[in-house]
């Protein structure tokens, strides 16, 4: 389970816990971190931007990666890095591999647009944050506006060799998976992993297409690893079957700003954190919203026991 | 079947059938029709900013509210006539009207921002087609990146009779139609009624908030009409068995761009129309894309038998 | 004053002239080209994106179109042809060209992100309205949000012999001349003139770079045709001169949406049209707007009699 | 010179010094703040978000905010603290009044749509950063894509009697301040001060309306200075007359990411900084630009001796 060329498997995304009075929950970081593990993923994302990593201070955002790493053990974890400035991505970079992490993620300002600025965007930043660390490129065009063709990542995997993988959250975004597996079948790039993100709605077919899984953060975090497990082992029809056995919850949860809420309900409800508070400024449930969680999970147990509360 | 405020069940979103050239194909204007109507919609939406509406010329646009007015009968159609200026629409809403069409949809153009300017161009919009043309509000904020908080939706609907329906597509959007049916009950906002839309990707829960149907293009409408059927029955957990049956393919098609064509090829292989052929620029499914909707329908079919073919 | 290659001078946009109950004015669209020809204009571009085309029907464009043109004489006509589809780009490309214009302009749909889909719509357009059309590449970011760079202008015209000239509009985009002036040094690309816009805030320096003129409807065009001629003839300092005791006004009437009612009030004090009015919707200048611009033009006039009245 | 309810004149934009080397340069701290008072400012705005902040880190910033506090004497000085999360937001904020800020200034994050949002963003941050520290609004469409309706400043200061300016960048603006000067007389919201930005491009105009001065970074402040002092002494004709030769370099100045480039290098020229260096990633003006804003420079001088170098 390593972070190279031949990484594969689920990345979990991690939430952040507080307190319900706001406050970093370390104790449930461990829990958490432990909950993550006994789920079987290959590995960890932290301070990722569709969570709440931007609400914390600089010394918060530490304590969680030395936290989250002291606890992983042998898992590689990746922390998000990407941030309005180079002076902050360098200094987070550079004190997260000192405290133990596999590698960074980067993902693009909303403000590039043409092919030559996302090439050179990640050339600053891989001089900013130094050609020695690891990095994971975020290509999110539905939050980010930033739209990158497969030439470009291309472009920015070839010119850097410290890239090490596609956190690939494109959508739709299968054809692009299928262009960059044929990049490397003629030659012209070298083997990249690449794992899926955009909350797992399409890994069912993602990982038809080539991808070696997930990275994202949805609360069942085990049918993330046994789909990618069983598509890999040519086990298709179950794969689907598990999948969609999740999907009327795992679009549910994808819904912006209220997917953050749910997943955290869950993850509450599963032990992994004391509290599903966000800090503010953030989304709270419903008593409906709870309420159809709770049908979700529900009709859920009848196939997966893992529901069963 | 009336398009006034007991309004329900299923509008569909009707495609704009093409020969594989390119020309408008008005014959399978008819059986796409004749499809729609055998699957039991309460009304026809046609002309939708969603679809290949903006690459018919003006007297194309009117040979289809035409074709499809002709051969509805007694089946409300709706006209889009979302524009860029007022004297398009206009031209439009009139001569559709006069064809024989029951209401207009409007969206609002994605420069508007503030809660004043939207509800000043819906001013003008009625201004501009006339107080005695019906009309139907559609709200999709990921699309056109136009936020309509639900009291602007409210005052819309309180300044202007001539406002029938809300297509409400916003997303997350489950509060919203909550926050709504408030209104209706705290005496603020007179009885309207709300359709969905999103490719149906929350119906199932859309219903159970108190929506009063769907307005959407998915390939299957007659499952729409069976899950609003079933929902407004008090048949919850059947109204869900259904759709999550359907949701793998629904989700497949709710692909910004990729799903129309996989619109267009179920509705080819249902017979409604000739050709899945999208006029240019369009996108196509790839022989990979096409096999994935195949082992989707396949899988489905074990659920329900009219995705066996 | 021909439309090829060596084409220069300004082109003024031209404003769509409405009696003030919104009615077209065709009388003042006379009046109005006589003005322009008055002023020295090499060419005229009418139906203009940032002007009131969108609220003409399309009979009403046909209507302006002709009246332009039979007007105009010798003077070559562009036609702003920019649509939501391809449908109506060609039905409105054809029969300007029946009519007599010398070409077409096509700016980018907003939605465009990457090099090849700019190329790729460039392509398509092309193909909608055929390539015996010659046109011109809008180049508007700010507006349009699609960002262009010179090697995607210089694949656009070295892919179409039909391209014959670049509306240069970026902000900032002195560079962008420069670096296309390059291209045409090095051989890589064919000349092909360019005409900047941006209401003519940079003209001066525009000029300097390389461009050839103006393409833009600032109220005082026989400014822009001295500042042009004054240019290319090398008396910098004399066209630094003029352009700066006009760039107070020039300012001014760039403010967006503001800026119409400021060009429309001086034309009309100037005798080019018989009314300001602007269809609905429009803005309106306050008065202490007006008297802003009366101010301005007091001031104007102190350095060029043409401002006084 | 107090930062209260009958604060006016000139808030300089202060610049951001680096070393060739990109190292933060302290000295040039010093030299700066000093030039910025013998030009005659009122106050001082630092790590503002068009500038260079974000590529801060934390201490530097704070370095920053002493360096600057240290040497300006009794003059306020304002700290940008707008951030993508309110931990970092408080976390500046804070330090910076303990450090001796008069004040912070917060700008609207992007995301924002609806009237409710942004007043429930301004609420959420005094909540963060405390009702006892002073702040600014600051509302700037064209770079943020926030529309801030008058109406909505209104309520923000009307909610916060910490709210104690406005920076106004909206684009056109002259109206909204007519509007805001509009609720003080009809009593409807208590005397606020209004500070001009854009680059002082309509500051002539501005004043007219009513502003109270300019908040903003021109290469001259001491000219902002003088038209703020003229217009408030009623001397319309002589301020316009002082704006008016600047202009040309006004303009010039206020191209998007040239523009600091330009500012910085008359900065340097005028002997405020050591180098006009921009930490990467930075935009440099070519050889053709420098010669451009010198021959601005020369031309200036003729009307105002300080532009004699």
């Amino acid at each position: 389970m390593s972070f190279d060329q031949n990484a594969h498997g689920v990345y979990a995304i991690a939430a952040t816990p507080f307190h319900s009075d706001g406050r970093l929950d370390l104790a449930s970081v461990d829990t958490m971190t432990d909950f993550y593990l006994r789920c079987g993923v290959s590995g960890l994302t932290i301070l990722g931007i569709m969570g709440e990593a931007p609400k914390l201070d600089p010394d918060e955002s530490m304590a969680v990666v030395k936290g989250v790493i002291g606890r992983a053990g042998a898992i590689p974890v990746i922390v998000g890095v990407s941030a309005p400035g180079f002076a902050a991505m360098r200094a987070l970079a550079r004190s997260s591999m000192d405290a133990g992490a596999a590698g960074v993620m980067i993902a693009p300002p909303s403000h590039l647009r043409t092919d030559d600025q996302i090439v050179t965007y990640y050339r600053q930043a891989v001089e900013a944050i130094g050609s020695d660390v690891p990095f994971v490129i975020q290509d999110y065009p539905l939050l980010l506006s930033v739209v990158m063709p497969p030439k470009v990542i291309r472009q920015i995997i070839m010119d850097h060799p410290s890239c090490r993988m596609l956190k690939h959250e494109d959508w739709p975004g299968l054809e692009k998976i299928s262009a960059l597996r044929g990049f490397e079948k003629d030659g012209s790039m070298r083997r990249t992993p690449i794992l899926c993100g955009n909350g797992g709605l399409f890994l069912d077919f993602e990982m038809d297409r080539g991808a070696d899984g997930a990275m994202t953060g949805y609360c069942f975090p085990d049918m993330l690893v046994d789909v990618v497990r069983l598509a890999r082992a040519g086990e298709r029809d179950k794969a689907h079957d598990l999948f969609d056995a999740h999907l009327p919850l795992v679009r549910y949860e994808q819904q912006q700003g209220v997917g953050l809420a749910v997943r955290k309900y869950v993850l509450m409800k599963r032990g992994a954190i004391a509290s599903d508070a966000q800090r503010k400024p953030g989304s709270a449930l419903t008593a409906q919203a709870r309420a159809e969680v709770d049908y979700l999970l529900q009709r859920l147990a009848r196939h997966d026991p893992r529901a069963a509360f």
